[in-house]
């Protein structure tokens, strides 16, 4: 049958599943917006802007698997790339489509409006490159192929691609053959070499830790890598880049692992292991402290996707799925004693409630009973994500931060994505004051799309994050108070309840006004003493600024 | 004398007079952001977001001829690439300064925050090469040299530069010797050649027409230009790509030249003319209503900044400050008749005033007795742009466009950065709902550095500039509707008063308001019916929409 260029792509998109598309239109997109409009199983979702966009696509992907986004060129596709980084970084597939002038206009090299003014026309894409696993300008001929590799890539490798798409050759109609984009099969590859490798360290070893990360999230392979601990008997820890990898539910559970900072049990174990297998799990500085890790670097056994270091033996040839395939051909147990998790009980935000000025501490005791099976939180990076990554969350909770790429203004946006790829559920926004000025119009789409989620947003004046790292009292961390409980009235609806808390009895009070009314968006102030902070982030930040000198 | 790296850094760019450096703060730029608030001549900025930052850093230049700004590494300089592309498309000079991690950090290829989690440290400064004239990594080994070049490039090229900070670096003392950055005698051209050629040119002409471009605002060489036009009795015509660059006062001045939908005078006599000196000016499609010009490419000669073409001679040599001496050297005037610039009737606001809606035509009469001699005047890509590069402008008033990058959301931040750099002026910003939306935070950052702009926000519901376009009644051209007066509520100051307009009575008495109030910020939102446009706008988006077919 016979499509148009765009209308190919945004089927091949929606086959996937994805039932939005973010983006801002500009005059070298409409046409192709035409086409998403009028799309069946497609809904268009139109940002505040373009960063916004990418933030939020990411949050889609994070939750269903894939995304994808619109913008305009140059003007658009540059004001995005920090989230398609952020994408690229951390593992989430995010298709960029970017509507370009005509090929006719480019051919002339024509001086339009969104080019550096110089005839050129590529140097967008380039730029791209850098930040995406594969690139494309689509054309009448090279379509069939390239809408399917695109998509093919961002779901074999978690990252997002670039598709330039000239605005008449979206609309320039082509022959698309029945069995266009089908699975070709793909050759088995011989792991063996590596079942062996593994299983010989295994064996090996007297003390070993499985380190779980961000990879498990991006290839959803959180239930895979449970059965694998289990069947092997290994103790699992999870890094903050990467936390919902693993059900902390299980028996195989020891909890987070964060170097120096981490509870004294599951530290002393971790440190102590002389091998620690990391699966899909990268040791950055944000996860440990700054590479406070103890345990020495020829401990560690990576399994990566693409990226495997086994003793002096390295290779990039198996995706995670495969390598988790080869775990579970591995003929071994575990049977050394290792630290439970120990999960918080349940009185211990009775004991906290009082009318004293709240702080960080009680503010995430109290969190710990707010939060319930099922939901998603968003913690961003600043005293709220370094605050919640201890939170203990039942399975099918998903937690979302950014501790890799580490953008601050990224967690709002994000969660108008996830509330639009899981809309069911339940979704609590925790973010800080500073953070929040950077993409605060997000709230504006959450609004007009009728979505409902929880936000809490700490007031305390500005970036507490930078000032325990350094300059603690200097003018640049501070930053113009807002009045946050007008934002929804000034994005359009005055209904919205808002909340003022400044103690514990003011925040139970409020979360349990907020569990009586689910059907409404919910905007908390919470205030807090400037450089009040979560314990991780005081040693954190005491790394990162070690780390500067 | 010894001073740390950053110091050196900072000095010489305050030997040019910025005392303004705008950004974002971040672990890898603060305790270079110490030697910033330390600084007595330069003080720092902290923008709501790093896009914002680009945009307030491209408008104080736009006035001052120079500005600096600084991010952390990645997020931040990512979030910035689409305000400094446009000032690279634009002729702005921006230096750009991002704050990286330490060199020990970068060798060891750590796996750090904000970097793509891959050990490489170089993505981002490639990225930025495509969009400025010159980067830099600086050491200590090379900051003598390279700091007064990556300054010396920005001013020559009116372009921006990137420079790259490693925080080490930036606190390493490196020992400065007196003549430092001592500008060299720089060779003396022979641009005989060209002179002869130029002088041809003009006298095998029947009708000449010089047409002036934003290349002229870049190099401020407005007096210059105005002391050619007049000796060589040539007639002028401006573009809006570069309204300002011309003395609208001037009897050479003929008026606003934009193709097909250019005053019937004026377009006549550009169209009929056989020569048509484009000096510091782009005939870009928004230029020129989509390359709608009648005269033929034949009739071009080009004197630009590093782009000259007369007939087949073409050269990248002369500067265009050597060209304008070219001019000078010229031994010709102009005998043809042209038609002078009709300033509009005092009198022709007072005949609108009456009780019906407001109209896009009403709202620019009346805004043509409002602006006045001095004032800086920013108008956004939209309908306020339209409408506003066609007013009228006594000489010493400034108008900032962007109508070749035509980025949205732009004029906002750019009119925080006029503010800063022209503080005795009047700033008055035309600008749309939809455009607003994207980077409306930067309001705060006005309001927190006490500035009084004027600020006039057209409520269409929408993006009525692509709506012309293409997508009329489309969802995807509309957004959410806000109440606009909360804005300067929401960030922090109730007293700043807002007006709601909505005929020319109302819009004359908040004029009238404004004017006996100079001492504040003003807030006034407009509304006007969705499809309303100017005129230039109808014509320009239906050329827009036929360039994309």
């Amino acid at each position: 049958m016979k499509k148009r260029v765009g209308q190919f792509l945004i089927d091949e998109i929606a086959k996937q599943g994805v039932d939005k598309i973010f983006g801002v239109p500009g005059d070298f997109n409409l046409s192709f917006l035409d086409d998403i409009e009028a799309h069946q199983t497609i809904d268009w979702v139109g940002n505040t802007n373009e960063l916004n966009a990418s933030y939020a696509a990411d949050g889609y992907a994070r939750i269903h698997g894939l995304a994808a986004m619109v913008t305009t060129f140059g003007v658009g596709e540059l004001s995005a790339v920090n989230g398609i980084a952020g994408s690229f970084a951390e593992r989430v597939p995010v298709i960029q489509i970017t509507g370009g002038p005509t090929t006719a206009v480019e051919k002339a090299g024509s001086y339009v409006h969104h080019s550096l003014g110089n005839g050129q026309f590529d140097d967008y894409q380039k730029m791209y490159a850098h930040i995406t696993a594969a690139q494309t300008v689509l054309s009448e001929e090279n379509a069939l192929i390239e809408v399917p590799r695109m998509i093919k890539v961002a779901l074999e490798e978690k990252r997002p691609v670039h598709i330039h798409l000239p605005i008449d050759i979206a609309m320039r109609e082509i022959e698309i053959p029945d069995n266009v984009g089908d699975a070709q099969a793909t050759e088995e590859k011989d792991l063996s070499n590596i079942v062996e490798k593994v299983t010989k360290k295994l064996h090996d070893a007297k003390q070993v830790t499985l380190i779980v990360g961000h990879e498990i999230n991006s290839f959803a392979l959180q239930h895979e890598v449970q059965t694998v601990a289990e069947r092997l008997n290994l103790p699992v820890a999870q890094l903050s880049l990467g936390k919902s990898a693993f059900n902390e539910e299980s028996t195989q559970y020891m909890g987070m692992y964060d170097g120096e900072v981490a509870e004294t049990a599951i530290r002393d174990y971790v440190d102590g292991s002389d091998l620690v297998l990391t699966l899909g799990a990268k040791l950055t500085d944000s996860a440990t402290a700054g590479f406070s890790q103890k345990f020495p670097d020829e401990a560690v056994m990576m399994l990566n996707h693409h990226q495997v270091k086994i003793g002096d033996y390295e290779t990039t040839e198996p995706t995670l799925a495969e390598l988790i395939e080869v775990l579970k051909m591995i003929d071994f147990r575990y049977n050394g004693d290792f630290p439970q998790y120990q999960w918080p009980s349940a009185s211990q935000a009775d004991d906290v409630l009082n009318d004293a000025p709240l702080t960080q501490e009680n503010y995430f005791k109290l969190m710990q009973t707010f939060v319930r099976k099922g939901d998603v939180i968003l913690a961003e990076q600043g005293t709220s994500f370094f605050g919640a990554y201890n939170l203990a969350l039942e399975a099918s909770t998903t937690f979302i931060g950014q501790p890799l790429w580490g953008s601050i203004g990224y967690t709002l946006p994000s969660t108008l994505g996830t509330l639009l790829a899981a809309p069911q559920r339940r979704h609590v926004l925790l973010i800080g004051d500073g953070s929040l000025q950077l993409t605060a119009q997000e709230m504006s789409t959450m609004i007009r799309q009728k979505l409902n989620p929880v936000v809490f947003i700490i007031n305390n004046e500005g970036y507490t994050v930078e000032k325990k790292i350094h300059g603690e009292t200097a003018e640049y961390n501070n930053i113009q108070t807002w009045d946050y409980k007008l934002l929804p009235a000034l994005f359009g609806n005055k209904a919205i309840p808002t909340y003022d808390v400044r103690t514990t009895n003011e925040l139970k009070a409020t979360m349990d006004r907020i569990e009586a009314q689910p059907n409404t968006m919910h905007v908390v102030e919470v205030h807090m003493d400037v450089l009040d902070a979560p314990e991780t982030l005081d040693a954190i930040s005491k790394a990162f600024a070690a780390q500067n000198e």
